[in-house]
């Protein structure tokens, strides 16, 4: 069976996102099919996500180049990426198990050219830590949160801040965690005003959130 | 036993957006308490959200003078509103039966001094009616879609505009649709890269989301 | 049919706290019942919770007596209440719609003849309002946390102060908030150690378990 | 311990489609038994569904012959297929991760003698690419809509064809993405009139559903 | 506010389905509008569903004529039926607590001009009641199930007739029968082929769904 | 609408139970459509449950004669109850809440002729309840616990008796007592071998099963 | 760390069942330290459930001796089995997937010493099936259904026999199988009168009850 | 990527617990940043949480010297542990399963210096078995109780002493008992008041807690 794969390549101009390939549960076949397509067009950036060790290499022998591969986030950037925006987004997190969610957000920036700081390790059992960063966090244009368990962090700088606020739960924690389900409710029950939610994990569709509101300011 | 309230009263300073009263569950004696409380300071705009109409007469006669209210949302202004903003936003409904909801939304950012439009009846069985909209909504700075059932618009408008998309899950519908849950989840899923999603009914959020993201230009 | 009734009367003796009579879902005829039973004895105080107002005047009728009835948590004492204890127990809400359970608690509290303060709206999209009352906080020998909706409040204090901390969900809120369903996996999966956690708007609970916790100090 | 088997022989003849083998589950004993149960008749075509490739084995040796087995649909042809009847199909995709259970559709239509066809990769995110098919699409008797994460394509798909619409949701995605079941109760709340659904990564099913329709014209 | 309302009127020559109007959750001024936006065009004939006893009264006020009104199903039909089709479809109904649903499919099926018939009180646990009507369930060209609690009819329906079987699960029962969920997962499993199903006490969209089934038969 | 009733007369025959008629979610027209097809016949003992006090007097209308009608379970009987079998069941209770579902059951055994028990508040908070008890309860054939919130008495009570045991979760309680769902499942994980389980409040299904039960003794 | 193993060696006396080992989830020292409790006591008959055949090798060493093992059932009898009882089980099973727990329910019967005998293959997709061997089933004093899925069998085999039934849901199957929880949910809804259920896929159990039910003939 | 640490090094001041680390979903990388950090400080005594045994030897590779490990609770101790504190703990398990969880509280308080016992296989099935130790729990200062399946073990205990009550719900057992989620709820609905309940599997939760509980005794 010969995959069919059929891109949106005219998605960039429409939405100013480009499209991107989340590798997760595609067979090494369909992905040589992807990569295939991608090779129809003049070489353009384009971003992988979820990307496992071994699809890396099959992608690479596919497109015949070498990918930029961050191995902690599972994400891949072919033929570089895109040109510097301004604006900047501060990506906090309230633990060291939520640093992979968090490094593919700021992996994501990184490929759609925006500047993007991880503020490791703040969570809310620890206020002063969260205090100690608060200049940082103040001075992002938008604010990415990456908690799980609790995720009681995206309430508390809802709370802090004046930026658009992401909450981004993640599936880290055990029992009653729900594999991120507590945290994406608790964020989505947020007492702060205006907190807005992405699903569970996913760093990558904050990340382009972010650069939807960023286009915002001329 | 006396109703202790506290006031968030230098949110707004802090945030951005002034503390706002749901008075859903809160009963008449405690609506006092908290006009009263509001009244031990100069008067300023301040905002009820889901407000019903003997809610109303209570907080009128506490608060000695009328309510700028609004049915269709349960939604009331005291003291006027907030000095308009620059920004303007679409408000986009699925069908008529999420108007109540898009009518919060809209009245929230006419509170925050925002201009919103309400783009309605617009869901995707028919596609042409959303077509018909499209240029409406591009104009917007952001759009607020507000669907319920299926949750299918945020994913279709996502994929049409360039704008920050913030989806507000309604709890319309029968059988599954769960009271907003599968909207919801819908959201959450969508397929088109970068789509937020606030709580369940939740119009007020979704225009403080929407306010946040207006400060950040200039 | 007559309604079967056997009290455990000599739990006081066992466990330290009295069996308390939970009105909802009982029918008047059941209550009746229930009085008679506790008639057979010698007066000694009883609590009743989740009272409705009409259970009062069934109550009152079938005792013979009046009842000291609070309103607003639906708790009455019959023949008064119990010798004082030492210890005191600091009950913290997040917003005014918490109050009810916490009310439950403190008359709880009071009908064992415990010390309970309540410190309301100190909720954590405004840390300055629990900053502001950190100290009384910490003078407590037990806290009790009754928040809804995101249920964060739990893990804020948990991580400021030593004592022991009881989390109580409530069911406020509306859409993800599920009844209060978000607030206690939010607290179970507190990234705060130690955190305990009773029954959704379980306020008598809460009271008990720290009736149990002071009875340890000599 | 003998594997009992009892096959419904005569099911062909009351319900017009053969008893099909899911091999999910089943030990390698268990399938030699219905291998042989199967022999103890004359051969005739029969299928078999989600079968890994350590089982065509086991079910080529106790058959005794070769299977047409596909990989990407996990199906396997035991004596040739059923007899070509007329009427025309077309299994609708939404991404590249839908195409196994697509598959599994495509060649339960091939086994049952039903022309089907694939369209793939024409996901609502990017609604051109299916209005690039929608001629194609509306050629067809029955279309299968195969999707899963937020499951959209169902309601746009029957919004736009009078055909009858069969949705499948699957179990890819991750986070709300539910293994399906966000698919599933999204195209069960479909805002399109008539969409009906089949089990999550039930290609088999409704291919079963398309050939009970089909076989009502004459 | 005025109520904004967009009406599909082309649905019908799209999709060969006329648009029909959910009462249910809309207020009078909402329903009023509906109609007002229906007057502006030429008499047609327009399906409610979902109709409370004073919802009627408004719609008949607001239109200036009389509804035909039935009150089973909670059902209306303004300026009559659409011409009749042939095909006949068999609304078959485990208990007497599913008949408003049946109904509902029923008079969907009569507004749409199909021959519908309703045989009910079949039961599985009295399976010879199912027998003693099985020769005219199978003159049905299409079989709508519609059943609550264990939802086996489905499954037992589904593997006596070839017919194409449309399962609608009824939020009849008790305890675990979860307002229809448990009927709704069963059918979704059914151990017959090619059974399908439509949402939760959907006796409308099944009646939908069997119109696109009949419109394939020349 | 002529509401159509279709008895299973000869279930007595086959199965040893007589039908029964679940009042709750019928209308008065169907209970009356019921009626008339019981009248059909000669008079035979028929049983009647979830009956409310109005549809009573509908009934009894309807059937031209009173029926033996219990307000606590909502049962009624029709022309008597049938012959007395030999066999005890004992029908034990945690708490008073429990009293309607347990007296349901004992009406159910009552009208099938079968010697039932209640044995009431003996929940395991307090086991010397419980022990005073038990000699009564060992002395039955068969033992119906019924339970709510954490429905643990199933557990203790197979524990100690050889009998068959039926749990019969209930409603009671708040919070995650969750209408029955947690002494649900409890019940089926009871660390007691053998304890069987019926639906939510269902003591009906539990008398029946006890009146098999019985049947196998000669 | 020594494993403290405590057994309930008086059981059988008390509840006339002899304790058994799960084996799932234990490790192999905590299997060492249960053979070394029994091993303290003089030999008697013990069951093992769910057993891993390499945990097999562990018993074996620890005790001494062979066990009489089972691999499709994960049973093990050490020591023998129990003296044979009057009384005959039939376990009638849906599918052939449900083999596994059937065959646990007719070892632990064997176990307890009683005839219990396996009816499989008789799902009722196709009737005839079970019609063919109603008569078999017929026989037995007590009915043991083993059925996943749509888990309908319970329903349709309680309608038609007498004997208490004992419903018995297994995790087979897919998407909204959801591991068991569907068939559970069909049979505690059973419309059959008086169909009891047991935890999925414990076959063990449902042995159980049916010995505690057999006992009760003389 | 650097793997950036934040340690809330004051912690044990404020909260009177040291910070521990959760070893679970953490990659080696993480492991290693983590002991990095805490070599910055002087040697404190450290509790590392489900650790798994290649975690130790990169954490003994990392701190330079040897862990005090165990292998059934997955807990290590870097530096010793804290200074004895007075006060016991009662660890009270229902079955062998329950075991690693057990340990894992008793290796917690070991750590902060208390003195716990393990008290095992005391499930109520069983009842003498907790009444042959109920002196041994009733001289605890804090009894945590650690059950998986039916949970009931915390609704008896609870009834029995005086002391607080700690529920541990275990990941244990199959089929509804759905990863501890039912012992969660049945603990969390405890019919004997004040018990408190800890996250599923959480034994150093328990821990912590009955350390807060015990520091209030001077």
């Amino acid at each position: 069976m010969t995959v069919p794969v059929r891109f949106d390549h005219d998605r960039a101009a429409r939405v100013g996102l480009p499209e991107a390939v989340l590798c997760e549960g595609k067979t090494d076949e369909q992905l040589r099919a992807v990569v295939s397509a991608l090779r129809e067009r003049p070489p353009a950036p384009a971003l992988f996500t979820r990307m496992a060790g071994d699809q890396r290499v099959v992608v690479e022998h596919a497109a015949g180049c070498e990918l930029d591969f961050d191995t902690d986030s599972g994400t891949a950037f072919l033929h570089g990426r895109q040109p510097a925006r301004s604006g900047c987004v501060a990506v906090v997190t309230a633990g060291t198990s939520d640093l992979g969610v968090a490094r593919e957000a700021v992996r994501t920036l990184e490929f759609l050219g925006i500047n993007g700081t991880c503020i490791a390790d703040v969570g809310v059992a620890g206020l002063w830590r969260l205090e100690a960063r608060l200049d940082a966090i103040r001075t992002a244009d938008v604010v990415i949160v990456v908690a799980g368990m609790d995720g009681a962090l995206a309430s508390v700088v809802g709370g802090l801040v004046s930026a658009p606020v992401i909450g981004v739960p993640t599936s880290t924690g055990y029992g009653v965690a729900r594999d991120g389900e507590t945290a994406l409710h608790t964020m989505l029950c947020s007492c702060a005003q205006g907190v807005l939610v992405a699903n569970i994990d996913n760093g990558f569709g904050a990340a382009c959130a972010a650069a939807r509101i960023l286009a915002i300011a001329p």
